[in-house]
């Protein structure tokens, strides 16, 4: 166990013994229930009731999703094997139609197939996919982690963390990384309406690992700021454009704005497979527009009087001009524009 | 009924035949429910348990209470009648001890005891109070509105509106008036963490008058601004400094700093009541920290875990530089600053 181990001690889920176990994020952060999965379909309803989330956690779920259904067919391998897992894998795809981590990690096993694994080949392809997840994350983590320098408050968004990832996280594998190297004063996050990501399951995790985050209102942020609270908001990202342009959860263009506005830097944390090259600018990201009722109830109950209207975005764009790094596990690109991010991206 | 009073049917309170009716805005915004109250002890609980809200609103409430106790003591006057309500007296001081336009109510209402009121003279001095602020309000409205231009998009955070106030309320008084100068393109309302005023009463209060405003999530602000969607940013105050910083919801310092970033224009509309020369900057004014478990619980169920701590101060400030105009009921001070706030309030 090294330093930061001890710091990373959450996990979203578990294969062994040929059932995956997943924590069930529904129930969190006031119970820790973990669901015992024995087939491809379970998982599927799983990742569909949101009982995992998190890209990169849902595509290692799916991938262990296929390797349980082969288990029913240990003589099988490749063509045949796949012939017999297709109806998991168009069950798994229907799950979150949405999630491009699913359809990568899908396509991933796929490959594995044609190359002609069998169950047991399945099983290591799908643990390979969790290993280099928590190897890219560590890596992140420590890249990140030297930008830090120290004694820095650092404040966070959404969750980005061992629960929604293989372990350690994106944007707060880097705060558990400077956390361990002893770099971070102290740690807020926000609370993230409408879901409440920050409040539920931020804090939960960060306080499994003993590090005391300290929750804020999304509102708060910007005061936050003023108190001389925050060196860096270090958040993930949903996509990368290839200008550095970042869509992120809603809120971070805010907190980007209020940071450049304090002198506080923003760093974007993210694996490669969000680097999308064949984007431009934040300005050709279509950004999903939800349910208004997200904002009309609390606990199941009405907080909005009937007719009224809300506009629900769920993802906002940050212009790379006020990103300060964005970090993979290819490196850190400064001072993102389209000419850095072509120089470390360019053979994506 | 001008054009505005269209725009301006909510009440939070009405005197009538001897009894005050109060809107119980603890279950607004599904229901509408009165609460009868014949005297001054149930006012002071109706203010304790945050049935009626809004420092203007709350003074008129306790200075009818003086008036509902009187009536006990139809030939009393002056000294006698003010030694007969020592009791409503104290009751109504303890039921908000921070709320000052409490304090400048029941101050006023002694004055009139003073000058030798009896039970009539009272309830006048309270419906004096009373016109006075829907005068005020009215006054704000109209400078207010005149600001806005045309065809504007405005933002609004928390509730300043008609429940808070005599009528018309500050910030939603300018809103009132410019819909109904037809000045308005469309309006938002900030959801305000944690107690969530702007999606529980400021969008019920417009909607009852017709004004449809659209909610948003405190964090998606900046994003709505990038959208083009935002004019100006027209919220209320809770102080006034004498260099023109301004203490008002949490959250509305983050709404200034965005406008700043987008181009739009920030506008306080407050009482001159509010105003407190006393006080040189706002860096004076001491923010209120309240209960960490606001930011902790919905609708009673807890949503963080056990342990975890939260910072969840109620008000911000918002430097000056940042401010394009506050609006008073004397007049407006643009960019304002201490030699124009003297300039204007100089004889506060």
């Amino acid at each position: 166990m090294n330093d930061t181990d001890k710091f990373d001690s959450v996990r979203a889920l578990r294969y062994e013994s040929g059932r995956l176990h997943l924590l069930d994020q529904r129930l969190l952060p006031l119970q820790s229930t973990w669901l015992t999965l024995h087939d491809a379909e379970s998982v599927a309803q799983a990742i569909r009731a949101l009982a995992v989330r998190g890209a990169p956690a849902i595509g290692i779920a799916a991938a262990y999703a296929l390797a349980l259904d082969a288990q029913a067919h240990p003589s099988l391998r490749g063509a045949e094997l796949r012939l017999a897992l297709a109806e998991a894998f168009g069950a798994l795809r229907e799950s979150r139609p949405t999630a491009v981590n699913l359809f990568w990690a899908l396509e991933r096993m796929d490959r594995a197939l044609a190359a002609g694994a069998d169950a047991a080949g399945l099983l290591a392809e799908a643990g390979a996919i969790e290993a280099e997840d928590l190897a890219a994350n560590r890596r992140m983590a420590a890249l990140g982690a030297a930008l830090l320098g120290d004694h820095a408050g650092v404040l966070t968004h959404c969750n980005t963390g061992s629960l929604a990832t293989a372990g350690m996280g994106t944007a707060l594998g880097v705060i558990r990384q400077g956390f361990a190297e002893g770099r971070i004063r102290e740690v807020h996050a926000c609370e993230t309406r409408p879901w409440l990501q920050g409040a539920r399951l931020t804090v939960w995790e960060l306080l499994q690992d003993g590090i005391p985050a300290v929750l804020v209102a999304d509102s708060a942020a910007a005061w936050l700021m003023a108190q001389g609270k925050v060196d860096w908001v270090v958040v993930g990202a949903d996509r990368i454009a290839a200008n550095g342009d970042v869509a992120n959860k809603i809120g971070t263009y805010q907190l980007a704005i209020a940071a450049r506005h304090h002198g506080a830097r923003v760093m974007v944390v993210a694996p490669t497979s969000t680097v999308d090259m064949g984007t431009a600018g934040g300005g050709s990201i279509e950004i999903e527009l939800r349910d208004p009722r997200e904002l009309m109830e609390l606990g199941g109950q009405r907080t909005v009087v009937e007719g009224a209207r809300a506009w629900n975005p769920v993802f906002d764009v940050t212009p790379a001009a006020l990103i300060d790094a964005i970090v993979t596990e290819r490196g850190v690109v400064e001072r993102p524009d389209a000419a850095r991010m072509a120089e470390a991206f360019g053979s994506l």
